[in-house]
C-alpha cells in the first residue's frame, strides 16, 4: 500500500552538502536553518501557540539519496563502518522510505504578512530539504532518558580541539563581530565530530578535507588529535556547489 | 511537491477504535502491539541489532482520519477542547499529512522462518495502522529533558481511581492468572486517563462510556473523582466494530 503527502515547505540549512552534516540533531547547537512554509501551510494560524514550545520535531524527506533499492543492512559510522546493522536498527538515509526524523530547537517564529517562517537551531538537515510534518517536542511523551542504545548509546566522541591557521584567523578577523563568532563557533562544532567517512580514521592523518558551510568553503587539516581550519573562502554568488568539490580532495 | 511511501507493515494494537486511545505514547505502559513487517522488510537482516534498543521511533500512517481539508487549528483535549492552537502547535491527527510519530518500548523481536515481527509495549495507535518507518531511539539525541513545552509541559492529569463492579469483577476473576492481570492493568491505566472527550467533563458526570479494548467490550461509568468498569464482555470473533458501538451508549 502506497501514500502520497504534499510537503509543506522547505527548510534551508546552513549544510549545503551532505559531507559535513552531524548524523544526529543537537550535536552541533549552532547549526542553524530556517523553514520557510509555503501556502497554505505557512499561514500564521497554523503556527498559533508553537511559541509557547523550546523544540519541536521535523518530518522530512532525504531527498538528496539517489533512488535506489533499499538495503537490508548499513555500515554505521560508529562501528567504524566495518559491521553491518540491519536498516531499521540504524538513522540511516539508505532506508526503505527515505524519511528523515529530527528534534530541532525552535529559535523564533517570523510572520511576515500572515505568513510564517521559523528559525530553528541544531539541525542535522541538509540544505533545501522538503518537510512533510512539524510536532511540538513534549518532554513528557518523548523524553526516554532510561532507554538503553546499545552501541549508541551515548554522543559520539569528539576530537580533542579546533583551531585556526593564521590566514583562516585573518579572514575571520576580517568580519563584523557577531558574523565572527558565529562562524567560528559553527565550525568549531562541526569539525569537532569528525566529519571523515569512518574508514579513513585511524590512517589518514595530515590529509586535506573541504566541505560548504553556510555559503563558506571550508578546508582542514586533521592532525594526531585535532584538527586545523587551513582556508575559509566565502562562497560567492553564483558560484555552483560542482566549483566546490565536496568531501575529501 | 508529492512524495510516496510503501507501507513496510501493519500495526495490530489493543486500540480497536479511536475512542480511548491515549493521547501520547508511554501514558499506558501496558498498551501492547504487534507490527507484522511485510516482505521484504520483514526479512530477519533489516532487523539485525534492533534488539539492542529498548525503545523505537514509528512514523505511520493516520488511516481512519476521514480525508478531508485539513484545517489551520485544533482544539486540544488538553486546554478542555475550547481553545484553538495552530495545527502545528499539536499533535492532532487533523494535519496537513496525516503521519504518526510515537516512541514505543521494544518488548521483544520474534523471526519466523527468517521474517521477523516486532512486540512492542506503552502504544497510543490505532489497530491496523500502516507503518512507514521504524528508527532506534537514541537518548542522547532524542531526549531533550529541558525541553518547554508550554501548556502540554507535563504528562495529563490522572483520575483518582478505577474500580471495577463484581459483575467486571466476576469476568476477570474466570480468566487465566496472567491474562486476568493484564487487562485489569491494562483497563486501569487506559480508564484513569479519562479518555471522555473534553466537552463532557465537567457536566456529564455519572453517564456511561463504552470501548472495544483488547477484544473486550469495555463499559463504565463515570462519577465524581473515579470511575467503575459496569460490565467486561469478550468480543466474539467475527462481531464486527459496528456491533460494538463506539464512544458513548
Amino acid at each position: 500500500m502506497t501514500f502520497a503527502f504534499e510537503t509543506i515547505g522547505t527548510l534551508h540549512s546552513c549544510f549545503e552538502q551532505k559531507f559535513g552534516i552531524p548524523r544526529q540533531p543537537g550535536l552541533v547547537p549552532d547549526a542553524r536553518a530556517v523553514l520557510v512554509l509555503k501556502p497554505p501551510f505557512s499561514r500564521a494560524e497554523n503556527l498559533q501557540g508553537l511559541e509557547g514550545y523550546s523544540h519541536l520535531w521535523l518530518i522530512y524527506v532525504f531527498h538528496a539519496v539517489a533512488a535506489r533499492p533499499a538495503k537490508s543492512s548499513v555500515r554505521p559510522p560508529r562501528l567504524g563502518g566495518n559491521r553491518r546493522v540491519g536498516v531499521f536498527a540504524s538513522r540511516s538515509y539508505f532506508r526503505p522510505n527515505p524519511i528523515g526524523l529530527s528534534v530541532c530547537e525552535l529559535e523564533r517564529i517570523e510572520i511576515d504578512e500572515g505568513h510564517g517562517v521559523l528559525h530553528l537551531r541544531g539541525v542535522d538537515i541538509l540544505d533545501q530539504t522538503p518537510v512533510l510534518d512539524i510536532k511540538p517536542y513534549l518532554p513528557y511523551a518523548d523524553c526516554v532518558p532510561q532507554a538503553q542504545a546499545g552501541w549508541a548509546a551515548n554522543s559520539p566522541a569528539l576530537r580533542c580541539g579546533v583551531h585556526f591557521s593564521e590566514a583562516a584567523d585573518a579572514v575571520l578577523e576580517s568580519l563584523p563581530s557577531r558574523e565572527r563568532q558565529d562562524l567560528r563557533r559553527l565550525i568549531r562544532q562541526v569539525l569537532s565530530l569528525d566529519p571523515r567517512p569512518a574508514y579513513l580514521h585511524r590512517n589518514d592523518h595530515r590529509r586535506c578535507f573541504g566541505m560548504r558551510l553556510a555559503s563558506w568553503d571550508v578546508r582542514w587539516e586533521v592532525r594526531a588529535d585535532d584538527v586545523e581550519v587551513k582556508i575559509l573562502i566565502p562562497v560567492r554568488e553564483g558560484r555552483t556547489q560542482a566549483d566546490i568539490k565536496p568531501g575529501r580532495r
